[in-house]
């Protein structure tokens, strides 16, 4: 069987060329730049040495994320949202999701009474900017983590499982991978995965913006997902320089 | 296999009781009480005769839901969000998907120029509002779109599928359908899923708290929500008295 | 002398029917639906074990109260407060209104350091939402105490009186009793009064939105509020078995 | 009957020393500094030749008011409300009680499409700042209206009836009129009352901060206010020079 | 060589009329009515027995300020920054301003935990506002500190340097000194100077809002500011009967 | 004379390396990376065809500014400012500076009615960013309408006059050009100092932090100022490549 060729010429299970930039800015515990393709996040990770209220005299630490786009970083500019004074629900739900993500892949009792902070911003989109600040996190979340380890404030790496994410549709009905910001503004389902180096899943969120979508399809996006998740934090660990 | 047995005593493919009583207050043009066992909402459908400024002149309509929790129809009393000044992220991301979900299940080009709104205000809360929420709204839209034809404002129903939602999740390892606050505040993994009446999926949203899972439960739990959705559009059409 | 009828067909003393429902919903302490003929209201009851900053350590409780409208309670839809990020200078009044009242229903200084949430929220309205929510947050607010009573916390209910709100107002120039929303959206004033059960005064609350009117319609009016109160002072009790 | 002197030295029935200077700033169509005793408000009138939005192509004006204090107005320092981003429920309730008095003073229909804004800002405050507020509004009022008569904008002056207000409470059991700052934080009863030429009731707003009040004090209040009213519109019809 | 006349009349080097009143209001512990011609603003200063939190514990004072503008003080009238419920740019830049100033007037560490909070409030705006603000708190500022000196509460004044401000502009391609409202809103550049009694900056804010301008005059400007805020520093001390 | 070295080891009138690097992002008409050293931030000149309400009809076009700094771009952690819910003070001082000094860059009567925004985004902080934002927003504007040229919408470039700026201040009694944030959190005074090509003054804001500064130290600032901009203005052209 053929499928009617993606814009960008890709393969349906093919990923944008992912580039991962460790220490992008100088002031941050772990500061990463990752692309995929022409979607570029700035995500960096600050450890702060308290928790929220919530926490106080638990003796765990806590891990969150905030999420931002410049104003200009898309086709047409969107109003600043500390302009704006308030913060869309797009951007509080991928934030969310980022925190969420991010929770699942560290031992929140591992790195005492610190918060992690996750900022992802990014500079420029082209469709997926939420799986790769979920992507580009975890790579940063390690730097940041691994310094606490050299100054010797924690004794080992708290990670318990790599975590990355990745984007899957029908554009026109043909399921694919990755999807970049022309396939993203045609297509009928947007699902976005993520999971961890098991293969396992951590969230699921698919919307049938257009047409509503079958088992079948729903199957096959799965298994697509699965395959460019673990190339996806077979670079991670390449970045990091661990195995 | 024998499965521990539910706080509920239900069987892990068993609803809960689900109760629809229309015309529940007198103003709005369809008006619901729903009741997924102790879960209790109030949905109301409102007929403007506008759009928002960004469809004005298209000849379509649109459709928009908001969602609220009364202080105390929770366990413990939250915040009122008018008092805050701010909705909560949980309640954006819910009001979405309830407006999403809607959307999919109506032409928005079949009712002129007009906004429907949804209002989808918890009275009493038991898990899975958000799912009651999305299939009491489903009843309430479609008295208030009967309201319209009867008054020849229309000449047919614009409705394009029914719709409804329920969730599914891990609890102790067993994948059940339709989580009560108990099971739900204990799950590993929880999962809303909205179909509609053709076994289609318009949302799936999964989250694991806990432990994540793995594509065999994933599979199972697809399946439970499936025939529970089935259940649910056919006591949507009974209520309505439409087959 | 003969008046021009009401619209509901009352006479001008008349109070609509008045229905008190207890243990409404379920999680809050107290927890009435009261109606006033079409106007219903839920009214909860929520005990919290500390006070606000300003009370701290002075071995004395608190009683706060916050009103609220379902959007589509209304003939119109309104706004949904919440997303508007603003509660309107009416609704900060009203629950105003009903704390002011009700603090002087209760002894704060014998129930220890605890606040007393009441929510008062309209599901239907149809005039008079106002004094229908202080009547049923006595209700409430008695029932919450003796959840307290029964668990020993107290050791006597903290009532000092029982309070109760009406409306009265002129109408085409006849002094009537308990408005509805067809009297209150065409009258000349509107006056809201709460009482205790000795007949004193706490609130009196008139606007002459049309024309002023002399001291000769005050006083009638006054009359008419009088002995509205008693009896609903009197229907509180009888819900609530106390004499 | 002999009564426990009042902290001023004042009869029960006598008001504070009235001053009422027009023209105390220069930009304004109509500006008054009112001052009941030690307290001090500036009222300005300003004119603008549109109407808001609810109002527009139907050939009426409105009247709007709104309110401040000044953040050391007061004995102990405020915070500013302009820092803090809203106005408090205490400061709405006056802006809105302002606003219907002096709409009662007014004919909306004879002065074209245009507003008049009241804006009465505390500069020192003493107790009664809201009746000092609406009785020097209406002086700047008639004023702005002064002005637009001399530039021939209207033909006639569009007063219906002056409008004054004063506070009355039970201090110690005793009914007094116009309470200052000592008495106010005293009282166990506080009412204002805003009444017009006529000796008719435009508000009335009685609050038993303390104990409840009986019928016979509620009368003895009235016939204090309405006395008081009468002086305060003689003196501000001398202030106008107009009988 | 002469000079277009300046529309008040004055020579370019010449202040308008400068009035200083000590103790307008009752309540502060510092209360300056200052007028630069016809603007008018009432500074007070008032003391609060704490710190902000990033100083507690530090043994030193704090000094912050406030600036505001009632609604028609302008030539038109103006929204209430507290309605529309934030402060503009400009109000905040202002305050800010006026805090460095007069923290560079005061040493901090010699009036114990407390903070100085000022608030300068503009009733009849003409130009300057900013510039009588500034001087006019510092008379208000020496006053609530002579008052905690009275109180034996510290023991010496914590005077640094009397500090004031003027504006300086070029008016007409001239330079001139302490531009009022006519000549505010024609000028090409408009600059404020904050100077201590040794004749030393402690601002210096210049905008060309029309034709940029060169170093000569800047020079100019810079020598009328010196004189201008020497006279008004003699003022200062005149008015405190301080040499 | 010999002075104490800089922290840096630079001359006191020597510039930190200035990088600037066109086309940095895709979407945006304007898009410039400029470094100040390591002060990192990102320029975008976006134009929309319509200007804001108050020039509608008027035939001439705006430009307006909007700065920000994402979290850690700064040594510690800032808050966000969308989370917080507004900008601070300090922000919108910097954003109003940066548009009135691009304002006078540019013949706002001379693109028609269109609106250049300008997004200026610090994603590395080490001192001056509001200096590096004006010289790179020139520089993307420059583009910016450059593209608008190509496209034939306007005829020719609306450029008056280049503009740059740069901060000076005393750092332990001498005058240094460009600080670095070593150097700005440890000086005496700051001064930013806006000039065009010309050499002629745009904005001058001078802050005595810590010790008032006299005329002397005054006239040599400026002096380094200037030939700062002289530099930077020769370095925006040939980074444009004109002359």
């Amino acid at each position: 069987m053929t499928y009617p060729p993606r814009p960008s010429g890709r393969a349906p299970g093919q990923l944008r060329p992912i580039v991962i930039t460790r220490n992008y800015t100088r002031h941050a515990e772990g500061s990463v730049l990752i692309e995929f393709g022409d979607t570029k996040v700035i995500c960096t990770a600050s450890i702060e040495d308290k928790v929220p209220a919530f926490l106080k005299g638990k003796g765990q630490g806590w891990l969150t994320a905030e999420y931002g786009m410049l104003p200009r970083s898309t086709h047409k500019r969107m109003d600043r949202e500390a302009a704006r004074g308030k913060q869309s629900g797009r951007t509080q739900e991928i934030q969310r999701l980022i925190g969420r993500s991010l929770r699942a892949a560290f031992n929140l009792h591992a790195f005492g009474e610190r918060t992690l902070h996750l900022d992802c911003d990014v500079i420029q989109a082209d469709g997926g900017t939420r799986t790769a600040a979920i992507t580009g996190a975890m790579v940063a979340a390690h730097d940041a983590f691994s310094t606490l380890l050299s100054s010797c404030a924690i004794t080992a790496l708290p990670v318990r499982h790599f975590v990355a994410a990745v984007s899957v549709g029908m554009v026109n009905g043909v399921p694919v991978l990755d999807l970049d910001y022309p396939e993203d503004s045609d297509c009928d389902t947007d699902m976005n995965v993520v999971m961890n180096d098991q293969g396992h899943f951590i969230e699921v969120q698919g919307t049938a913006e257009g047409a509503a979508f079958d088992r079948a399809a729903m199957d096959r996006l799965l298994d697509l997902a699965q395959a460019g998740i673990a190339d996806l934090i077979h670079l991670q660990k390449q970045a990091l320089r661990v195995d």
